[in-house]
C-alpha cells in the first residue's frame, strides 16, 4: 500500500479510533483523581506537529498549560525536570525513539499521570506509559506519517474529552469528522492541478496562525521530505514582523485559513502579499473569498473550527503528494527518511 | 548609530545587566515564597528564541518545566490557561506587543508570579508584571534585534539564578562573559571573508541541538529579515528524519555547536552532509576540528557550554551583517519590519 492509499484511508482510520474511545475511559478517571496543573507532550517530527494542536486544544478548551517538552535536555544534558502533578503524554507512531520514551520513563518515575498515543501498543513508549492508546491507524508503510498524523491529532481531541467531557455539540462533530475527512479527498482533483503548476517551484513559505499553524509545520514538513521543496513555516503572527522581508514579486506562500478567527487573523495579510508583494497564493480554506484571493484548495465548509486541522491537511496532503509526482520524484520512496526516529 | 555598532556595543551592554544584578533580588524573595510549579513564557520573534534558551536552561539547572506560551489561544479564541502557581514571563524589547501583555495580565490576575523582561522600563508590558528587568541594553535603533537578544539571554541565566542560586563556577562564568563577548567579535574579518563568497545564496538550512537550537533558531530570523536568505532552521534531531531529503550537492548548511553535547551530537551528521550528500558547511564552534570540516566561523574556546548560546549568535549576527552587505542590501533599512510586534 502506498501513500496515496494511505491517504485515502485516513476517514476510516478516524471511524476505527471513534469506535474504541472508551479506550480513554481509565485516563478520564485518573485525571478526575488527581487533577494535573499541567501537560508536557513529548513527540518529534509529525507528531510535534500533532502536539502543537493538543498544547492549543487543551489551553481553549481546558484551561491548561501544555509545554512542548525538550527531550534533548534530558538525553544531552540529563536533566530531569519535576513534573509530579503533571500528565505526560508521549506521542508517536512507531513508538520507539528512544528520547521519547526517556521523558516517559522518567515522568512515571516521578509519580506523574504518563500516557502513551502510539500506532504501536507493543512499542516501548507504550510500555513505558501508565495509560497507553493504540492510534488503530493500522500499518503505516509509506515513510511519511499521514494517517498517523490525523489519528494522533484526533486523538489529542478525545483526551481533551478525557480531561472535560465533551457537550453534546462537541459529541456530534466529532461523529462526522470520518464523513468531513471523506468531503475533504474530494480536493484531489484540484490540488493535482495546482501542482502540476507548481513543479518548478524550490521554495515556499507556509503561513498559519492559531489552531492553524499546526497544520502549517505538517503541511512544511510533508512539502520538505516528500516534494523537496524548501517550505519555512511561520505563525503569520512571527512573519509579519521580520522574515516578511524574504516577499519578492512571484514568492510563493500556501496558507492555512480554513475559517473563523485563524482566518480573520492572516485575510489582511494575504490581500497585502498578494497585492503590495506580488505573492503567489494557494490558500486552505473553507471560505469562498479567501479560496478566491488566488489560487484555492477547498476545506469542506461544515468543518467545525476547532477539529479543523483535522480535515484541512488532507487537501494539503493531496497537493504535496501530486506536487511530488510533478517534480519527478517518488512519493512513497522519499530519500533519507527513516521510519523510527531514533534519536537519542 | 547603525546594527554594526549595535552589535559591537553587546559586551557593553551584558556588562551594565550584570552591574544590575540586584534586580533580580526581589524575584529570589518571591520565589522563594512560592516555589512556582511550572514556567510559562511568552513572547514573539527574537524574543521568543530568548525564551527557547530560557526554556533549556530552567530544565537543566532548576529541574522545572517551561512551556513556551501560544499567546494567539487567548488573544484569537479568548483562552484563560490557569497559571496558578506557575512563574509567568514576559519577554519583548519594546514591552508593546499587546498579545504578550495579554498573557501577563491574565497571568498577574490569577495569582500566578509575574516577570517582564524588557529593554523600556516605561512599557506596558513592565507595567503589567509584577516583577520588571530593565535590560539596559540602551536604545535599539536598528530594527533588528541583536544587543536586546544578547540582554535577554543573560537575563534568563539570571532569571535562572533567582530560582536557585549559582555555584562560585558559574558566578565566574557569568562574570567573565563581557570579555568572551568581545573575544567573538573577533571573527568580523573571517565572517566577511566568509559573507563575500555567499552573496548568491538564496536559501540554507541552519542546524542545532540542545542549547544550541536556540542560536540555529535567531541565526535563521537574522538570515531571513536581513539578509533576504530563505534560512530554515531545525533541530538537527529533526532534521535528520525527513527534512535531510532536500540536502543536494552544494547544499548550504550553518551548523551551530560550539562544543560539548551539542556538537558530539551534531558532528556525524556534519560529516555525512558533507562526504556524502555534497553539502557545503559554515560551522560555528569553538573546536578546532569541527571548525575545519569546512568552512568555519570561531567561537572562543573558553566559553563555557551553558552560556555559549550568547556568546555564539555574535559571529552568526556578523555573518549575517556582511552577507546583507555582499548581496547589496542595507542591513540599517531591512524590508517590512517594524520594530515593535504589533499582534494582537
Amino acid at each position: 500500500m502506498g501513500l496515496r492509499e494511505e491517504i485515502l484511508e485516513q476517514p476510516a482510520a478516524a471511524a476505527r479510533l471513534l469506535g474504541a474511545r472508551a479506550d480513554f475511559d481509565a485516563i478520564a478517571e485518573a485525571v478526575r483523581q488527581r487533577r494535573p496543573v499541567f501537560v508536557v507532550v513529548a513527540a518529534r517530527g509529525s507528531s510535534d506537529n500533532a502536539g502543537l494542536y493538543l498544547q492549543y486544544l487543551l489551553a481553549v478548551r481546558n484551561g491548561i498549560v501544555t509545554a512542548l517538552a525538550a527531550p534533548s535536555t534530558i538525553t544531552l544534558y540529563g536533566a530531569r525536570p519535576k513534573v509530579q502533578g503533571a500528565l505526560v503524554v508521549g506521542l508517536s507512531q512507531s513508538g520507539r525513539s528512544p528520547d521519547i520514551v526517556a521523558v516517559l520513563d522518567g515522568a512515571r518515575a516521578q509519580g506523574a499521570i504518563t500516557v502513551a498515543l502510539t500506532n504501536d501498543p507493543g512499542s516501548p513508549l507504550a510500555a513505558a506509559a501508565e495509560h497507553s492508546i493504540d492510534l488503530r491507524a493500522g500499518p503505516e508503510r509509506a515513510t511519511a506519517a499521514t494517517k498517523s498524523y490525523t489519528t494522533e491529532l484526533l486523538a489529542s481531541a478525545l483526551l481533551s474529552f478525557a480531561l472535560d467531557p465533551p457537550t453534546a455539540a462537541e459529541d456530534a462533530d466529532v461523529a462526522r469528522l470520518p464523513a468531513l475527512m471523506a468531503e475533504a479527498l474530494a480536493a484531489e482533483t484540484g490540488a493535482r492541478r495546482l501542482a502540476g503548476g507548481h513543479a518548478q517551484r524550490e521554495l515556499c513559505t507556509i503561513l498559519g496562525r492559531g489552531l492553524g499553524y499546526a497544520t502549517a509545520r505538517e503541511w512544511a514538513l510533508k512539502m520538505q521530505e516528500l516534494a523537496q521543496v524548501a517550505a519555512l513555516p511561520f505563525s503569520a503572527a512571527d512573519f509579519e514582523h521580520g522574515p516578511l522581508a524574504l516577499a519578492e514579486p512571484g514568492f510563493a506562500v500556501l496558507a492555512v485559513g480554513s475559517a473563523g478567527p485563524e482566518l480573520e487573523a492572516i485575510r489582511p495579510l494575504l490581500q497585502r502579499l498578494r497585492d503590495d508583494h506580488g505573492a503567489r497564493l494557494v490558500v486552505l480554506s473553507s471560505d469562498a473569498a479567501a479560496l478566491d484571493l488566488d489560487e484555492g484548495l477547498p476545506v469542506p465548509p461544515a468543518t467545525p473550527g476547532w477539529l479543523a486541522p483535522i480535515v484541512e491537511i488532507i487537501p494539503a496532503q493531496l497537493y504535496t503528494y501530486h506536487l511530488t509526482i510533478a517534480r519527478g520524484l517518488d512519493p512513497d520512496q522519499p530519500r533519507t527518511i527513516s521510519k523510527v526516529t531514533k534519536t537519542r
